[in-house]
């Protein structure tokens, strides 16, 4: 595909520059509250999202975890090591695959995953409070389908397919 | 507002899991495009981004930089006091307003920014070729205004009221 046809330099610089405003402001509210919300446990971002993870996907590659957790492999990995010498989680092979190494939670990584779970407060998460007024103009939170289309074309449907299973996952959880 | 009525704890969950996984994917790209972009200008992103906002405001307080460049007030001041060092730009105070410090590009800061916008090259831009497909299913790129219906409830209205300064100072350079 000869890209250069498709658009002009004006609009792409235009639309490159709203995007990292845009994204950049959101990410780093999310990010904030994030923090503040799995603190208290001891956890800080990256370690809360690789505990998140495994515990969605019942058990993780430590390339799933760098994938789905956009952090290096090496990032992934360290953070694991660490999680696994608070005995939160377990490395492993698998008899038939073994180039992968696996992440599962222990008995003791699932226990504060499920408290830190309980303690999120939805009241005290900004981007959720921000997007109130959306709902209540659709009637449900927006989609942002566009948004998972530049995703998937970024890092490929596996992906997706990854947060459609973690989801899926986590609809299950709250069902109840 | 009585905010509880109006979600259930599921689609809460839902919706700020999913909203983290697509702005930190997005966000990582953009921010990974960025530092090859300018780390032979010998700039971090940061250090740009400061550059950016006083470029395209003429001009801007420590405080503008710090919230349109989403940024501590002490991280924006730091990478100002870089720049300032590298004579890129100058700190003042108005007759006016004795209470902020206004940060303004130096020629040599001028010439310097203008040369990382000569090297762009959108081709090697990964969000805005990922946005290519949606580009030619619209017609256009996507305007994303649910996402800047959020971030004008999170940073309130200034927030895109210096992003259209912004964008309207980038078109009128990139117009010729």
């Amino acid at each position: 595909m000869d890209n250069k046809e498709t658009y002009s330099l004006q609009e792409a610089i235009l639309y490159s520059h709203k995007m990292a405003q845009l994204t950049k402001a959101i990410w780093k509210a999310i990010e904030k509250d994030w923090q503040d919300w799995v603190k208290p446990f001891d956890l800080n971002l990256n370690e809360h999202h690789v505990l998140w993870i495994a515990y969605h996907l019942k058990g993780a590659t430590i390339s799933e975890v760098s994938k789905f957790g956009v952090m290096h492999v090496s990032t992934a990995f360290n953070f694991s090591k660490k999680l696994e010498q608070r005995g939160l989680l377990t490395f492993s092979k698998k008899e038939d695959d073994k180039r992968n190494t696996y992440v599962k939670l222990t008995d003791q990584g699932v226990k504060l995953f499920e408290e830190t779970m309980e303690a999120h407060d939805s009241e005290r998460n900004s981007v959720m409070n921000a997007s109130l007024p959306l709902k209540s103009i659709y009637g449900r939170f927006p989609e942002f389908q566009d948004l998972e289309s530049i995703v998937k074309h970024l890092y490929g449907d596996e992906y997706l397919e990854i947060l459609d299973r973690s989801l899926k996952s986590l609809s299950e959880e709250t069902r109840s």
